[in-house]
């Protein structure tokens, strides 16, 4: 790399007052943010990207998807562009690190190159991703962006279709202008990611920078046991087909057995609803969704079956009938060989310790992946914990991360792919 | 018992008649019905049943609690009233026979009684209760008749406060009208009420006659177990504290325990909720509603007292903090034993046969025995069922139940109390 270019580092003061402002934006009161997609809050924190990305002098963007973002032009008009970014919205009552980290981080790089005056061979461009959560449909904007939606996917999405038109009403978009946010490969140089690991490695081993190689593939289902409604007192206990306890039995059961027997594998279930769900009836359905992730295709497979051969027996023990919904699955994705190379470059030219990593959490960066070469970047989370006000990332981790996002942007955009 | 009494009997097709008119009201088109109190299908039946009382040239009478009644001067203006009744409202999705079938054989017992002309010593009334099944306050009508209600019950009823308010304003009702509907104790001269047993004790012995002898206590809690929220896909398993493994092995646990060791007990779970509730979010808490029955104080207290060091077990077993909230307990109660009395003659004097039971469900007579001598009617219910659309009791036996309404009536109200 040329010198002009690696010595050039964030602005470390700026970079934190703009973290503090943005961690102020939806504020839980506890140290972490509640600004699901489309909230007032995350409103909020877009109108206020916006103000920080005109005030940088970039040129703001704002696609069909509501993507926003902050371009920056150093090189020809038609050269194609490094998207740097990752999102601002949040789980309900999430941490103020995920995904805000990384958007920040964009913006500081480009204005440290902005400020530096560089030409480069692409343009730059800092894009805070809508709907990255799933509170409308999961990852919305990067696959708008990727060309990955279809007006089917919009007709049934995961948070349901009264909040994606009722969202996109508030952040004034609408459904053709989603599918209008499909980018030209060809006109996208790459993507990079920043991002909190949301898990205990780094920590543990004391490692500066993770270089994501794998993205665990993932796999859902909604899992329905059907018993029967009785008179929860006039009922013997023995005559009940009770739907609680073969979703109970489910849930302890399929923890036990992917904690034993599946090695870096993880299964959740996040919610269960009982039917008719009166303290005076018992249960006659347990609903529940089951999701499961595997960092590697063969094992997501085998335990996908395991699980639903599973559920099938504590339906059957407990006389219940079992309906198992698939609702989706996603393989493990590989993240672009030459990209690992340059973070793990990066990291190494700034004296950061590093180590692969798979990322047990979906990403903008995987979808971007399917159109352009597209890496990511991880820095330790204390504790490892993630989507819970409790997240917490050092702040010398969170320069460490936005420099190697500055030196990995630098040799991406220069070409200095091995 | 004098001749001209002993031979009157239920119009059988009348009745029937009436129970099927009934039975469409709220129709939930499987054979059950779905009348929560003031909804919709529950103000039409009230509607019915007004005119059915006027049609027979009873007097109508409301109360400030919304119970409906018919008024059969019999006597003296100043005699006490014979009350029967039970309820139209039924659970979400409930039986066409819980509840409708005491009303309307109370009707058809002033019909008969009205046309025969009788001239008794007390005056009978047959009772809609209105809000039995506690989808607003619970047996709301007869608290408010026995003078059980305060103002504190109705800042805080079962079914929170907006759904009370709601649910009166729906019905033309007002808090301060409620708390008028109770009756001076003096003014009544007994409580009989008619209904299916919601069990399959009868049935199973082939008995026609149940005489509820005690109402089973009941004992309800919310129980919250409290763990950590976590990023479902990149907390390792062991590191969790997964709150929904808690309440899930709690649900198990507490089934098998009274099964196997609390005869003539129940708990049940109707409803848990997960929380956050999102699929990519470990549970931080899980809460659940927790209802035991139990046949003798002692029991009660027992099973009570058993499930609470149950649940704190398996709390700490998961690691997880309980948090267990007291909501209600009603001790078993006996109903009055004259009237039991009366009821066991008038079934042996119909030539049919009878046993005692205890009762594993609520009932207005359970109310109504705090201000004067209550009992029970039961008739068999096939296979248990209840509160469900598979409840059913053959036509027989609700005749017969009907004809020992009447025949216990007249014993009643002629003060054969033995």
């Amino acid at each position: 790399m040329e010198d002009k270019f690696s010595d050039l580092r964030i602005n470390a003061e700026r970079f934190q007052q703009d973290f503090e402002a943005i961690s102020h934006i939806g504020s839980s009161g506890d140290g972490g943010v509640d600004r699901p997609a489309f909230s007032d809050a995350h409103l909020a924190a877009r109108t206020w990207f916006r103000q920080r990305i005109e005030d940088a002098g970039l040129t703001f963007r704002l696609d069909g998807a509501g993507n926003h973002s902050g371009f920056l032009k150093c090189s020809a008009e038609n050269a194609p562009t490094l998207l740097l970014g990752s999102h601002l919205d949040s789980v309900p009552k999430g941490g103020r690190f995920d995904g805000a980290l990384g958007v920040l981080a964009a913006l500081e790089v480009l204005r440290v190159i902005h400020e530096a005056g560089l030409h480069l061979p692409t343009n730059l461009e800092a894009i805070d991703f809508s709907d990255e959560e799933g509170r409308l449909v999961g990852l919305m904007g990067s696959n708008a962006v990727a060309g990955s939606l279809s007006e089917k996917d919009l007709a049934k999405p995961a948070g349901g279709r009264s909040a994606l038109l009722d969202g996109l009403l508030r952040a004034g978009l609408n459904e053709a202008g989603i599918l209008s946010a499909k980018r030209d490969p060809s006109t996208l140089a790459g993507f990079l990611e920043l991002h909190i690991e949301q898990g205990p490695r780094l920590e543990q081993e004391s490692l500066d920078i993770g270089v994501v190689t794998t993205m665990t593939g993932i796999c859902l289902y909604n899992l329905k046991f059907t018993g029967r409604a009785d008179h929860s007192g006039t009922t013997p206990m023995h005559q009940r087909l009770d739907a609680s306890l073969g979703a109970s039995n489910f849930v302890l059961s399929a923890s036990t057995m992917v904690t034993e027997k599946f090695l870096n594998c993880t299964v959740n279930v996040g919610s269960i609803e009982l039917m008719p769900g009166a303290s005076n009836i018992v249960p006659q359905c347990a609903s529940l969704i089951l999701e499961l992730r595997a960092p590697e295709l063969d094992t997501l497979n085998r335990l996908e079956s395991t699980l639903l051969e599973l559920a099938n027996h504590k339906a059957g023990y407990h006389k219940l009938k079992l309906e198992a919904e698939f609702i989706e699955k996603h393989p493990p994705n590989t993240m672009d060989i030459g990209v690992q190379g340059v973070i793990r470059n990066a990291a190494s030219s700034l004296g950061l310790s590093h180590i692969n990593l798979y990322s047990g959490a979906f990403h903008d960066a995987e979808v971007i992946a399917r159109i352009c070469p597209a890496g990511m970047i991880f820095v330790p989370s204390q504790g490892g914990a993630s989507h819970s006000p409790r997240e917490f990332t050092p702040w010398k981790d969170c320069m460490n991360g936005a420099n190697v996002l500055l030196n990995a942007t630098l040799r991406l955009a220069t070409s200095q792919i091995n």
